[in-house]
């Protein structure tokens, strides 16, 4: 099991609190890192794998204007996924991911290691915005789903 | 790389057909699993982790019907899954999985390692009961995605 999913999930059980989460690049890794953990249904109920412009914008309700204005690899749009699944779910946090696994960049103008994580409690936001400049697959998406984790921790702990 | 995800993914690119899953007891595992693969965003556009009753229910459109006769593990509700989540992506395939990891049983009559997976073409919906008679959580989600994976590549060869 992964430390960071399990102090996460552990932070959700002792506050009575529930998590939900959105993924692009990470393409179901978070989800899975949290319900690798014995327990976790009492805390997860929902995640949303959402790789394309389309699922994004008609099953999570990301703003067609911020799709094409900022792109699904920006700042903008892990922030309106956070807050959009959260709502969703009736969750109390809302996470969300989307980036550029690798091994190719997106082919405009954004390398692969590039990406963004997103933190919604209703209140308010948090995104980060991530780069490993590296291709390696593997290592983005879980160098992202773990920052997602961190930052989670992060906002449960303030 | 998984191999089985990698051959359900090469034979999706090959047919140029689109796969979309439903997962509660591999939480994200084959979603996972599929975009582990460098390409699979051609083939793969939307997962849902339907961990709850009220989520099967109010996201994904499983029947309560259904979910309070048969319960959320069984043949039933993973065939529900499988549909709605091929609808709701409007992908050529859908696929699900329902059961219980472990590494407890769900106290009423079910034992770990018990899962239903399904494949939905439109056409037809195939179910599959696995039981691994293991308590061993990561084991029994690993048996239980590949074995979605594997129904799936079986449906596409058929």
């Amino acid at each position: 099991m992964n430390k960071v999913a399990e102090k996460a999930v552990e932070l959700l059980l002792k506050s009575g609190k529930t998590v939900a989460c959105a993924e692009s690049c990470t393409g179901g890794l978070i989800a899975k890192l949290i319900t690798d953990i014995p327990g976790s249904s009492e805390v997860f109920h929902l995640g949303e794998v959402t790789y394309s412009n389309d699922i994004k914008s008609r099953i999570l309700g990301v703003d067609t204007v911020t799709l094409d204005k900022y792109g699904a690899v920006s700042e903008q749009t892990a922030v309106e996924m956070a807050q959009n699944v959260r709502k969703l779910a009736g969750a109390d946090y809302g996470i969300s991911s989307t980036g550029i696994s690798g091994p190719d960049g997106d082919g405009i103008c954004n390398e692969a290691g590039l990406s963004f994580t997103a933190v919604s409690t209703g209140e308010k936001t948090v995104c980060r915005k991530l780069e490993t400049h590296s291709s390696d697959r593997d290592f983005n998406r879980n160098h992202t789903a773990e920052n997602a984790l961190s930052l989670l921790i992060e906002i449960i702990e303030d």
